[in-house]
Parts: structure tokens; C-alpha cells; sequence
């Protein structure tokens, strides 16, 4: 397969990268790292990545950020921001590479255990990672009627990630990249479709 | 209690507007109708609600729409429509809102089924409703620290919009008002937060 892989050189992109390489051939692409540059928060910067690229047969995204911040000092602004990157960001790739997708193709976007078990300051992202499970839920049926499959991975924290930013999450199990790899796996090269695939 | 009922001549609003008439001053708003009229999608519009009316001690909100189209026609002004309207128009709301509560106030927020059952041409609603589900799960452990409950009913398909719209939901259980109706009332007099309460 020729896949698409958005945040190929991030914390768990880089290791669905080196999973993929040695069976498909990964295009990976990011704002400033990857085969290619280009920046998720704009339509025609979307375009032309994939004119550039052509056709191909998954799309996988593992990138898209937002803004943490305590409730009461959230403004309108914050909330824009996470939807620019990892709300529209991820949901514009899916609806312009889903004309760039070869038949049989597939889109795999990323949200986040945040969307159902909340932290300190994460609201945003719980409300951007409740977003693109209810976009991947809304979406599904009518994807899978242009012969095309659409799934979220909602991890917990990664153990990748635990010095960095565990202190935000007490008390969660961080876990395993293989078990949140697999499931990047399970969703580009399995048949499922429609489905939240919880990893934690 | 003194509570702001924001859509309170709607189809659920004024609904929920006849059962809470006897027992509490209600405030109804709307872009058109209602005691006091303002514009949900601009900030500027929801501080003047806020601030004509004062504090009070519940906001319900039973607005907000977004666009419906199929998948592969949808752009991002559709979702922009959306995310403007049923999605930051009620977060801005409750941002907004949480200042103007008395001690151990309450805001009541609406979603809907589509955020896990999905409906053709609802890949939008799905999306925002899954937000919002996800900014009441994020905000509601915070808000509670300042004294503040949160809560999303999420209804299916209600009786009384059957006729108009129950074409899009096909083989969808219709749920009766009343069970709609209560699901406010539990939120509003009740003690629970951080709850999405399901009426399907």
C-alpha cells in the first residue's frame, strides 16, 4: 500500500512509521519534519499536498494539537485553535483525501482518551477529540457507500509520552506504543469501519 | 431559581419552558422570540444577554443547529456553521455564563443521538454534538471546583418533530417529550454534573 502518514515523525508516528515501512511505502508529512511540508491548519495547503502526491491507499494522520487551559480563563480564541489543528485539520484531510483515495482506501485519524475521561486544563481537548469521534461515527456510513473506511484511534497516554506530560494525567494507566500502534494497524490494514478504537 | 432558557419557544424549549413555569422564574431567549433577544454565535451578543438580565441561577440551552448535507459535498464553511451555532454558541454560553451563576448554579447544555448513532447527511451534527458531549466531559470537574454544575442532554428523534423531520431517522425509536422534558428537570433541580444524560 502507498500511505499517507500526517505526523510521521512525532511520538507515535514515528513508530507507526517504522511498523509500516518494512510492507508499505510511507510518504510521511508534517509542518516542518517528513517527505513532505505542508500545514494541516489550511485548505489549499491540504490540496496541494495531496496534488503533489497523488493517489493513495490510507490515510493516516497522528498529528493536531490544542490549547490547554483552566475552564475559567477559556476564551472563544482557545477553542478556535484546537479546532484549526486538530479538529478541522484532521476532518479537511479526510474530506479532501477522500477524493484521493484509491478504491478499497482507508482514513485513520487520531483523537483521545480526553474526549470521555477528562484532566486538569483539557477541555479543549475534550471537546476536539469528541468532535472527530462524532465526525468518524457521522461520516462512516456514507464513506463506506463510496467504497471508502474511516476509524479513529483514541489513546491513552502513551508511555512514550510519561516523562514529558504525565504529570497532567494522574492516575492514568499509561500505555504501551505496540498496543497503540496495533491499533493504527488493525485500522489500515483490517476491514473495520466506523469505529472508535479505544486504547486504553 | 431564576433561569435563563435559551431556545425557550422551540421544539423541546418551550416544552421545558410549560413544565418549569410554575416553580421558577424563567427568562426566555432567542434570535427572534423569547423576553430577550440575542445572537448565540457572536460573544458581544451573549455578554449583553448576561448583562441585561443579571445573575441567574441556571442557563439551559435548547438551540443551535448545524448544516446537513452528504459527506462528499461537505466543505468546511459547513462545519463552520455548525461549529458557530449549536457548538461555540453553547460553550461561549457556558463560558460566558459561569460568571454571571449564583452559588451552586447549573448549566444545562443540548447534543443529540447523532454524536453514536449516525443519520445520512448528519456527518456534521454528529460532529458537534460529539463536541459538545466532550466539552461538558472536560469542563465539568473544573467548573465544580467554582461551585458550578454541567450537564448535555443528548435526545433521539423527540414525538413532536416526528412529522417534520422523521424521515431522516429512518427506524429510529420516536422518545416522548416528557421523557425529554425530565431529563432537563433532572439536570436543572437535580444534583448530578458532568453528565451526559441520554434520552433514546
Amino acid at each position: 500500500m502507498k500511505i499517507l502518514l500526517v505526523g510521521g515523525t512525532g511520538t507515535i508516528g514515528k513508530r507507526i512509521a517504522w511498523r509500516l515501512q518494512d510492507k508499505h511505502e510511507i510518504i510521511t508529512a508534517g509542518t516542518k519534519s517528513g517527505d513532505v511540508q505542508f500545514d494541516m491548519t489550511t485548505i489549499r495547503s491540504i490540496e496541494e499536498l495531496f496534488e503533489k502526491i497523488g493517489k493513495v491507499d490510507a490515510i493516516v494522520i497522528a498529528a493536531g494539537g490544542a490549547p490547554m487551559a483552566p475552564v475559567k480563563d477559556l476564551s472563544e480564541e482557545h477553542f478556535y485553535q484546537g479546532f484549526r489543528s486538530k479538529m478541522m485539520g484532521q476532518i479537511n484531510l479526510a474530506l479532501i483525501g477522500q477524493k484521493f483515495l484509491n478504491s478499497g482506501g482507508s482514513i485513520t485519524l487520531t483523537s483521545g482518551i480526553l474526549a470521555e475521561d477528562p484532566i486538569h486544563m483539557g477541555a479543549v481537548l475534550s471537546t476536539v477529540n469528541g468532535a472527530v469521534n462524532g465526525f468518524v461515527i457521522g461520516a462512516a456510513g456514507e464513506m463506506f457507500q463510496q467504497g471508502v473506511r474511516i476509524n479513529v484511534i483514541s489513546p491513552g497516554i502513551v508511555e512514550d509520552s510519561m516523562d514529558a506530560i504525565g504529570g497532567y494525567f494522574p492516575g492514568h494507566n499509561p500505555v504501551p506504543m505496540d498496543k497503540v500502534v496495533n491499533a493504527y494497524i488493525k485500522s489500515i490494514e483490517g476491514i473495520i469501519t466506523g469505529q472508535i478504537i479505544k486504547v486504553y
